[in-house]
């Protein structure tokens, strides 16, 4: 694109819709955009976060780092309350530079690029070593028996779909193999997993992300691979057996006490009304989770700021929540959700920013709710205003650390970006601040600072 | 985003839309998305393109390099017909590295990063120094007169408007200052002008682009300046007088014998109304034009290459072509569109990728047919088809070289990715590789081809 065509590109907000008495509305969200725009705080912000303080894994000090700083800087808007909630999280440490080597193959010896799966326990100093066996699904190991399966390392290698439009789609079609894969192969001797990471890239950098032992499962060792090396151990597998090596040190450190990190404005009419927007504070201990989520902890922090910058008084509370143990436990929101229980507090609406830093493009929504769909047609009469802004509403489900609060039986919103490149950095030591743009990220400020306009000012009947 | 929850995304295509007689019609656009995503080669021929052979500034031996390569490329698919079209373009140089030093101010000597506008002419060896005036808008010239003007520097410095939504929109209301900024001050007086950069972005890398001479005036240099050297420079001149030194050697070497290349399938039932993609396949000299305009070329490659893997036999002819010149002359489009008039050829559609390899948004689309708000309507009425991927259809400018095909009096459409990122990047040295994403590159071969496929089928009535 060179010469200095004008495209014809309209002003959008005072012409956004048609109905009269909404100008008032769209005249709001369009100064709403001008602010998140010109005046966001979130960009600086997830820089430090990410560039100064860096990995926030549970437990950790950087953890502890960036609760602090998250609530110096809740402390700097004038905001009614700012207070530290309590919680105990899981602490796991990754130990010692895994080691991941094909021991011998017609290509030789070499290493494959891998990282312990979260909450995994190692192989020990030792490390072990065992013929690999590659799997598709976890329905497979049941016909392949202990028979098989015992003594060897479970290879489970199943892509995600790439013909997915929705990435979020793809990685809950395929994250099964993470998440329980160890679990399952071990009830059949297996002695490790090896997961492919969950990625549609075909690239050199492995995934980490959690894994579960169900109770009574004995603990194996369990890590992501590279796709490329996931490629080439299949490939390999084909030809001829292939055994691998193993070593990795990770382990669970027990618990350690953490903190939510909250703040809010206080509702002046229906303050008992609670609108909260969030994201977790916690990261995987490689990269600085930049898209995940420290990107959705600044949007939410600057929600608020936006909102006091425009001097705006809410009907209803508007409170920003920065969860802890996300990743590896949600017990930050599960203490939340047991604290608001207690106080018997309501949540009318609750949205969670946890898919990314990118262009907005609307809001999933859920609820426990009888009345639902008379919600959600309220909701959708919104769209008019949103629309100019590129948003639009499904259903669908909202986020981890709000996920708790589905008792209450409020509405429940994720905010869903543009998820093409998500799962490029997801869980990686490349998500990092630099891999975030300033517009897109201002611009979730912006989207969800209009939806929690819209929910204050009408409710939700 | 951690555990494995999935979010009730579902496939889309089959149950897109509730026509029945639309189902087939949903279902094969499935198909192309399905083929785009899986066996789509933009990605690795845009690697080649930017890594291989580089920035490809009309008139280099890149740019032949450029069109000798593609023309491989077209001619591996089994098209109809793939041939290249002469046109004569117009060689600028940049020259030696450009040098923009504030000569003294309170923070003493010290260079801008600076690059030469396009077609602007150098100081020449010697370089000139003068005083900077600083301006933000062409009409202030007038008022300033060449009392004010004569002798100096001229400072163009109107930022991009940030909160435009269409990064576009505020391009259009920027650019005059670099297209016209030269010719204007010139003709007060002024000895060289310095151009703030042409992003929302605050960073140090500056911008090149197309600067134009009107007749009559004196060619004077004209220089872009990072958008941080851009507000320091501003912040000095409000405190004291400020003196610049500029040199650089660029200028125009002539006229080259440069090429468009083009591959058709040709259609079985009106092969004499054409459905034309394209794209430019020339750059700036800075960067390897990855996202302006490789992607666009690679994507309208990779309609065909998709069409014919799926074996569609279209009705209508599809031809691909790859314009040279879009950046700095647009003699490409002119030869295209003059060869064509000649011919008495028809083109019943043409659209053009040139806003970079983001996630499509959509179609903006355009005719000077008097029956286009008719044929309008039509393409409305697809609109329910292409709604599950993310696409739209507005009305607005197209592209600039297919342009030059508006007095055949057809449709013209502008392919319509995300906009927030590219102006990161235009016209610069980071226009890279590494900034495009390989499934937004193929989503917008895919998007793009499923509206062939539509004009194909349907025509327009």
């Amino acid at each position: 694109m060179a010469l200095f065509l004008v495209f014809g590109y309209q002003l959008v907000g005072l012409h956004a819709q048609s109905n009269p008495k909404s100008d008032a509305d769209a005249f709001y969200i369009r100064e709403i955009y001008n602010v998140a725009l010109t005046k966001g705080k979130s960009y600086p912000w997830l820089e430090y976060l990410c560039n100064r303080i860096g990995a926030r894994l549970s437990g950790t000090p950087q953890a502890a780092s960036a609760v602090e700083y998250t609530r110096q800087m809740l402390d700097t808007m004038g905001l009614d309350s700012v207070w530290l909630q309590p919680c105990m999280v899981p602490h796991w440490n990754r130990g010692e530079k895994e080691i991941v080597r094909i021991t011998h193959s017609k290509m030789g010896s070499f290493d494959l690029k891998a990282l312990a799966l979260g909450n995994s326990e190692g192989t020990g100093p030792n490390g072990l070593a065992a013929e690999v066996i590659e799997v598709k699904r976890l329905d497979e190991l049941e016909s392949l028996g202990r028979e098989r399966l015992a003594g060897k390392i479970v290879f489970f290698n199943r892509p995600m779909d790439p013909t997915q439009l929705n990435t979020f789609a793809a990685y809950g079609g395929a994250v099964d193999q993470r998440g329980l894969g160890a679990s399952r192969a071990s009830k059949y001797g297996a002695l490790a997993v090896l997961v492919r990471s969950m990625t549609t890239r075909l690239d050199d950098v492995p995934h980490t992300g959690s894994s579960t032992y169900e109770p009574g499962v004995t603990p194996i060792p369990a890590l992501g691979i590279s796709t490329n090396d996931a490629e080439l151990l299949s490939r390999l597998l084909k030809e001829e057996p292939v055994r691998v090596y193993i070593r990795n040190t990770s382990h669970m450190m027990g618990m350690k006490p953490s903190h939510n990190v909250i703040g809010e404005i206080r509702g002046s009419e229906k303050p008992e009304e609670i609108i909260l927007i969030g994201g977790h504070l916690d990261s995987w201990d490689v990269g600085t989770g930049a898209h995940d989520d420290g990107a959705g902890c600044v949007q939410a922090m600057d929600v608020l700021q936006v909102l006091k910058r425009l001097n705006y008084r809410p009907k209803r509370t508007i409170r920003c929540v920065l969860f802890m143990n996300e990743e590896n436990g949600l017990k930050g929101g599960q203490a939340y959700a047991e604290v608001s229980n207690r106080k018997k507090e309501f949540h009318l609406a609750a949205i969670e920013s946890d898919r990314g830093g990118f262009t907005p493009r609307g809001f999933t929504c859920e609820s426990e709710n009888r009345a639902f769909d008379k919600k959600y047609k309220q909701i959708m009469e919104w769209s008019p205003l949103l629309e100019a802004y590129g948003l639009s509403f499904k259903r669908g489900g909202s986020g981890a650390d709000i996920g708790p609060l589905r008792s209450q039986k409020g509405v429940l919103f994720g905010f869903e970006p543009d998820s093409q490149r998500y799962f490029d950095y997801h869980h990686t030591a490349i998500d990092t601040f630099e891999t975030v743009n300033k517009r897109e990220l201002e611009l979730g400020t912006a989207a969800m600072t209009a939806l929690v306009y819209l929910l204050d000012k009408f409710g939700l009947e």
